[in-house]
């Protein structure tokens, strides 16, 4: 099983990270998921990485990369259910996983994500709207 | 990573396979599933099989266990994504899958699931519901 399904929940894209990520699966991960934005006019991409319990500035790299390509094709990106543990590495790495939002689970991600899109459709309309 | 995650929608459970499931880690995830059902008192349980491409009479096995338990403890169990050479060896297998639902995607294993829980809703509110 070479590849990781990309789900389509909505308006969003959930992505659950559950096998290591090594270059080639990474880079099929980035090509699907921008593709899958594109396609289904995704405004927004969760990253379930729940089941990581080892992070490495490999994957740190990936999820900065899927956040700045879906940042560029007008989607969010919110990283969930991240352990404790995975925090703590992050930031010794010195990844502090910058223009990546988090949340402590998936609910929690689209209520986010939710809330940005919004927010920024609020803007869109009027422009005067945050005064 | 050696836990497959289990993932709370709402009212359902998502769970996306990714990994060849061998014995202890299809133990885990059973006994896992049926204590989210009880936890959270979830209606629903939405098993993602898109990433599979070869399954065996064990995993067919599993996905029926893991319907009857959450049968038991009222929720219904979808599966979803299923490829179709999947749903050829399953057949040729003689596993139909009984008493498990099937949809295309996530989204329409939702709605599949909010009908059926309107549905029972509606039946235990008012017997003559049906007529």
């Amino acid at each position: 099983m070479e590849k990781i399904p990309i789900l389509r929940m909505g308006k969003f894209l959930l992505v659950t990270i559950q096998v290591d990520l090594y270059d080639r699966l990474a880079e099929a991960l980035e090509a699907d998921l921008v593709q899958m934005v594109k396609k289904t006019g995704a405004q927004g991409v969760l990253i379930d990485i729940s089941a990581v319990s080892i992070i490495d500035s490999f994957m740190g790299r990936i999820i900065g990369n899927i956040a700045t390509m879906s940042k560029i094709l007008d989607a969010e990106t919110v990283v969930v259910g991240m352990q404790p543990a995975v925090a703590i590495t992050l930031v010794e790495l010195g990844l502090p996983l910058k223009g990546v939002h988090s949340s402590l689970n998936v609910e929690r991600g689209m209520e986010l994500l939710r809330t940005k899109i919004n927010l920024s459709e609020g803007q869109s309309d009027d422009d005067g709207y945050a005064e």
